[in-house]
């Protein structure tokens, strides 16, 4: 059975899923690129009306969002992170990397704070 | 660096991004667990107006969809595929299955017929 051997998917106590560290990892290492697909400004209103508002990173400077695939939707905030979200415009991928060393077996966790429009709403107590 | 192992990201020739095996791949193997966002049917007109229609796979038997993390959005579809995409929705993954033995570097592609309502319409020239 093959499966991504660095990360795990586990249910959190409070915050629904979360992305667990399956090693070890060291600042700077790049944890995952995440493709996302872009979703242009005149949709986001649509969107908007749906679950994925609690998912949607911003993207870019012109009022597009995108969803993160790969593991990117699935990390949970934290206000003392140990991991990045780097938005790659040119290439549609987000690079999460590691800014803090993280233990194996560790939660990792991003800040929403810049990257997320509906992070003051919900973050704590998403089922995500 | 550390990324998935056993499969990458490339652009094609003519359907936008697809997955290619990074290793030789058997039949039964597991070739990935996506994680799913389930979107319940009452949303589903406000997704239809936008890019993610195209995206979206049905999710049970009640008019529920979901988006597929992962890669589970980006195999491309085929007529005679070597993946197969099962439902797990106790679970809220998708398992993708080799049903084909597939060779290192070639595509993995998994039908849309049965899992996608937009199939008929755009799997032929979508850009993912």
């Amino acid at each position: 059975m093959l499966q991504v051997p660095h990360l795990h998917i586990r249910q959190t106590d409070t915050k629904g899923r979360g992305i667990f560290a399956g090693l070890e990892l060291h600042i700077g290492d790049v944890i995952e690129l995440c493709p996302v697909v872009v979703i242009p400004k005149k949709e986001v209103k649509s969107i908007d009306q749906t679950i994925l508002y609690e998912y949607y990173f911003l993207w870019g400077t012109q009022g597009d969002v995108c969803l993160a695939l790969g593991y990117g939707s699935i990390y949970n905030h934290d206000d003392s992170p140990n991991a990045e979200a780097i938005n790659l415009l040119d290439e549609a991928f987000i690079r999460i990397v590691c800014i803090r060393n993280i233990k194996s077996g560790e939660e990792i966790t991003i800040s929403y704070s810049d990257s997320k429009v509906s992070n003051s709403l919900w973050f704590k107590t998403t089922t995500d």
